[in-house]
């Protein structure tokens, strides 16, 4: 220890005895001693990931289409589980028989005077080898779309989206009889089929916008990555929002034997049918609507004036589909914990892709496979993880997350007592660490991120992100907070991807990591998306699939390792915080939305500023917004926010060597995250059980946070919202008495 | 008069006396006798134009190509002249002799491998007849673009403003030897070239991308009205920010005689060769650069990848004119006043376009000839107005200004003496009113609003455009204040029609209005602004014609009628006040964005941010913004306050049939305006001698108020601000000195 001889201030001389220099303050939730120990080993797990390895895997994994169901993703799960094994880890499949319906006909025409057959068909390209393996490919199409022939005028409804829907009433359109045309993006692909149906469509087809992913957001493939004019966005369109995993076996694994639902009883299925197509397919069905021009913002990237109808072009849309059962492999390995096998960290990532994948997901698995491997060389090293550790890669994750839902499903009783954390990872590309995830892990996975170097320009990836926050900040008092804070703020999770099943349906806190943010492409879920166009234009160098696991494996390792779980409730509940204060802003800002519209209509703005010529159909009188009590909510937080406070202070103050009942308290802070939960789910989704982060139910992969009470704001549904507000309420009180007891814990072993 | 009672109070009474039910408050500077009488007056003027009459008008006006220099034109000056002439009126025409240069080659063609020749021609539509009219169209062309012949690389540069070169800067671009193509829009055409030419570029190519007024804004021609592929904009690129008008005759009437400049010493001409093309014509070029792709905002609406260059594409750009000089025949009405003579009412609108020209300028052009048809109506009947009238039909507005800037300098001292306000419309659609002028005239215009009917929906334009205002307000409390307020804010006037010489080099109030905001077009300085399309597009029914009519001939007879010349300064100073926040405003902004910069170099944040892919070049170190002394600004702000309050509260009390000196105290308000002018003019460009309108030395049409300090800050010319706020501070003094002999004046009228 050195010495700064008497002139150091007795603060100065504290602090430096409490952080030698060279010494890094001891991780969280270890012993000084531990935390030195953990540190070695994860320095030495760092070293070992390679990008060659990972470029050998990408290439082995995305040579073929390897879909579920699909001979090389069988061939694929067998590899992997094989390599696995070779690397001396406990692998297996585990199988499932899971609905998958597969294209038997598609016809999209436009009848009358300008004949017109869609190709629906993507183009090879001769100077990328993969996009020739036709025989294995999946045709273009959106799976679990009805069957369905239907002929009727086409409507333009831009994104398909609530507020789209709104536009159209206010033009006078209405899309009852007729088939939508919406393009991809600004929410889940299955959002579109669903409101349109909503709104009395009795068809839909969507197709990717220039403007969005082609040539309007870069040079289109093969020149550059984005999508070329043939590309075609495959996709899942079952309802997920309503519920996730394969649709004949709600809530259970879809075993061999497990009790199935008929076809016609299935809920997650599309109303009306639904086909994508490339914008190449789409020019001429847009360039034959007339009716209304369309509003500015909807006027895409191709170069004609896109109008909203109806018709005068008529569309003949036919769709039969093979309703088969297909089995479904999800390889499993795990890692047997020592003192505290009970307590899971359970890391995934999917295995399979549309066609190829080599980004969506190969990207993702190629990391995961080698954590695998650098964790297998620690266990032969020495190395002994306190927890038990399962790693996966699933299948039938594009489909609607089956492969990580009927496990989850098969396996919630353990996993509702056993697992601590979820970490996912799927496609990952170039440039900053993307971080979301359930809030008491804020603290820990910014840790984490200080300890991993950004290939690209040596700083730290959590010091690198905060730069690039900082540039991006709207605000001089915001920089300043970007500048000062500790922890950069995490996403909150909505879907579209594994952590779904996990934390949503069982309530495990979860995290979901990737890079991104440099580059771009619209190859998704298409051909293209393979090893040619990946290798050329993605993280071409593999160093970022090296960053990732060693990312995701230092994560592993810490929870894995950790004396006391790192979970940190200051962060969280000051998220909630601010949750609740959006809540209450979105009420004011509907409230005054209301009037001014009243009064607009009462003073006649709305009728004198209506152009003539394209006359806007007035809204009808709003009712007025109440007062909402949402007190039930306000105290939960407050609770919650005490009890952190709390923790927090005990957490500081304990000696770990004299806690009393480790074991206890880390499985109750394994449940703090399970306390958010309610078995009766959310508002007519009772799959969903969190009651803190779900996907939006008309917006799919985005995220609402405290959803019961926001949608419910959202629809208007004022005693819905205040019913809710005291089931969230409860559940965050319920989560500050879990704090209490480990607070008490914790005081037991204060130094 | 009705009797209240003694329950009503004392107030209330007074109120009450004051404005019998059913009358309204007399007009601002008449006395309540002559505003009763005024009003019948104008009455009697707003029942007389017709639409009829102006649908005749234009279809006589725009039959024929009738730009400066041609047949048309000249038989256009005589017809309007004998027009005028046969209603009674006192009609000449001035003429002057201008340089007018027509192109005598043009060549555009991509060299090299993939060889391809512009078209640089508009295609006749067959169902347009006036289309077809070619031998009398002046080709496709920018005046006042020197004579060139360059071969060079392309790089594309957006719009070709200061913040694109700022972009261009940052990827590491260069323009040097270049030749740039820069959308129209965003700036005053004529920016583009000077700008380019700044930066090293050695031509500039300018086109009309078809997401700004094609394809994307509408359907195209004849479909609808936007641009069709083969579209050009014509138009000038004199350097007009710098002086309007005969480039060989600065500062004086460009009569026959005049002393003229040699080709060689003229200022106004471009430093480069430059030429507009359509949307069809740009796409080989565009497709043909290559280099970094460029930045999302600059993708237009062409089915392309835009990238920046520069090259591979190589250009050659070959121009010459005819730089011959033309006659140029301004068209006016003298009406003679009575009682104030000697003070002059001036309204315009210019009369010739870029080739048949319906909308640009005849639609307010024959807005012009009814009033003048009713006001001489009005003079058979016995009207009298005190003030004397003119009303001019401008030549030669399109090449710069030119025929109402030669009249003015011709006529300076004059105008400097007896104008007291000048009136201009040009182009007029359908919609809103839209006005525009120095702010001293904002109540006064807001009045005469109030008493238009609009068209299409039977309340005031004023109540209509404050409905569009409210719905377009960004806030609640935005909403609010003009929901409560008596006078709409008016627009600062920057350039691109006749006010200019007017209100910025003379110094006289004036006002500029028009209807649009409903419909659109893109047939701008195209053959296709013609009859057919504005009949069957814009307003098709010539209501808008007639309530433009009204509007203006209403001002103009209320401004020669009052006794008092109705200027009102507190909304001015209140608006000057604005101006001045918005420049304190501009200067921290400019501060913290320095501060910024310069600690992001530091901590690095720049350099960690930018992909190494594409990297950025980093900006240099900023010098630090100084704290800047504006006192004399703000102390002229404070005085000019002060006095508009006396000046409004001795208006008030005043009894104009006792003021001593009311023709002095009209000469004085006629100065007002004057007193915010410099000899010397604004820095580098004394042409331009208003100190509180200007166009941007960079913006062209958009105005800079107060732009010496607010341009010197822009430029970081500290000095330069600090000086030029001192001379801004002593014209607004100057203004209130005059307020207050003026606010003498009404004392010594007090009742």
């Amino acid at each position: 220890m050195r010495h700064f001889g008497s002139t150091c201030s007795a603060l100065l001389l504290w602090t430096t005895f409490a952080l030698p220099l060279g010494e890094e303050a001891p991780l969280r939730g270890f012993t000084a001693e531990a935390s030195r120990i953990e540190r070695e080993w994860e320095a030495k797990f760092r070293a070992i990931p390679r990008p060659d390895s990972l470029r050998e895997y990408m290439k082995r994994l995305a040579a073929r289409p390897q879909h579920l169901g699909s001979a090389y993703g069988r061939n694929n799960a067998e590899w992997l589980r094989d390599k696995f094994r070779s690397w001396g880890l406990d692998a297996s499949i585990e199988t499932f028989d899971v609905l998958f319906p597969t294209p038997k006909e598609r016809v999209l025409e436009l009848t009358g005077a300008t004949h017109f057959i869609a190709k629906l068909q993507e183009p090879v390209i001769p100077t990328d080898p993969t996009t020739s393996q036709r025989e294995e490919q999946l045709p273009t199409y959106n799976a679990y779309s009805i069957d369905g022939d239907v002929t009727a005028p086409l409507v333009f409804v831009n994104y398909g989206i609530p507020a789209d829907y709104e536009q159209l009433e206010k033009m006078g359109v209405s899309v009852k009889g007729a088939i939508v045309i919406a393009k991809y993006g600004q929410s889940w692909r299955g959002i579109k089929p669903k409101l349109a149906a909503e709104k009395g469509a009795i068809g839909c087809i969507i197709y990717s916008d220039p403007h969005d992913d082609g040539y309007h957001a870069g040079d289109v493939y093969p020149k550059g990555a984005y999508r070329p004019k043939g590309g075609v966005q495959r996709g899942s369109v079952m309802d997920m929002p309503l519920r996730a995993g394969d649709p004949l076996t709600p809530n259970v694994g879809a075993t061999a034997t497990a009790k199935r639902l008929e076809l016609s009883q299935v809920e997650t299925l599309t109303k009306i049918p639904v086909l994508p197509i490339s914008y190449e397919d789409a020019q001429p069905l847009l360039s034959a609507i007339d009716g209304r021009v369309a509003p500015e913002s909807w006027q895409g990237g191709l170069p004609i004036t896109y109008h909203v109808g109806p018709g005068p072009a008529q569309v003949h849309l036919k769709l039969q589909f093979n309703w088969n059962r297909v089995p479904l492999y999800d390889v499993i390995i795990r890692i047997p914990g020592t003192t505290a096998a009970n307590e899971w960290i359970v890391r995934g990532n999917h295995r399979d892709g549309w066609v190829n994948g080599a980004s969506d997901p190969i990207s993702g698995q190629i990391a995961l496979m080698e954590e695998a491997r650098a964790l297998a060389a620690l266990l032969k090293q020495g190395w002994q993880p306190k927890r038990t550790i399962i790693y996966a890669a699933w299948d039938g994750e594009e489909e609607g997350l089956i492969g990580s839902t009927e496990w989850a499903e098969q396996h919630a009783e353990d996993l509702r007592q056993h697992a601590a954390v979820y970490i996912n990872t799927d496609a990952s590309g170039r440039g900053y660490l993307g971080m979301g995830g359930s809030h008491s892990l804020q603290r820990f996975i910014n840790g984490v991120a200080k300890d991993i170097t950004d290939p690209e320009t040596n700083l730290s990836a959590w010091k690198r992100l905060q730069f690039r926050n900082i540039v991006d900040a709207p605000s001089g008092p915001a920089r300043s907070s970007l500048r000062s804070t500790t922890d950069l703020r995490i996403e909150a999770l909505g879907s579209g991807s594994d952590f779904t099943p996990f934390l949503q349906h069982l309530g495990i806190a979860s995290l979901n990591l990737g890079f991104g943010g440099e580059g771009g492409d619209g190859s998704y879920h298409s051909i293209y998306d393979d090893v040619a166009l990946f290798t050329r234009f993605s993280d071409t160098s593999f160093t970022y699939g090296r960053a990732l696991a060693q990312t995701v494996g230092t994560a592993v390792m810490r929870l894995a390792d950790a004396d006391i779980l790192p979970f940190e409730f200051q962060g969280q509940v000051d998220t909630y915080g601010r949750y609740l204060d959006e809540i209450h802003q979105l009420v004011e800002t509907k409230r005054e939305r209301a009037d001014e519209v009243n009064r607009e209509l009462a003073e006649g703005v709305l009728s004198a500023v209506s152009d003539p010529r394209e006359p806007n159909t007035l809204p009808a009188k709003v009712g007025a917004v109440p007062y909402l009590n949402l007190s039930a909510l306000e105290n939960g937080v407050a609770a919650l926010r005490a009890s952190a406070r709390r923790f927090e202070t005990a957490f500081d103050k304990a000696s770990i060597r004299t806690i009393a009942g480790l074991a206890e308290l880390n499985a109750d802070l394994t449940q703090t995250e399970r306390a958010l939960t309610s078995d009766r789910g959310l508002p007519r989704r009772p799959w969903y059980q969190h009651l803190l982060y779900a996907p939006g139910f008309y917006t799919g992969y985005g995220v609402k946070t405290i959803p019961g009470v926001r949608e419910a704001i959202e629809q208007g549904n004022w005693s819905e919202a205040e019913e809710e507000a005291v089931r969230v309420g409860a559940a965050l009180t319920k989560e500050a008495k879990l704090l209490d007891t480990a607070a008490a814990r914790l005081e037991s072993g204060a130094q």
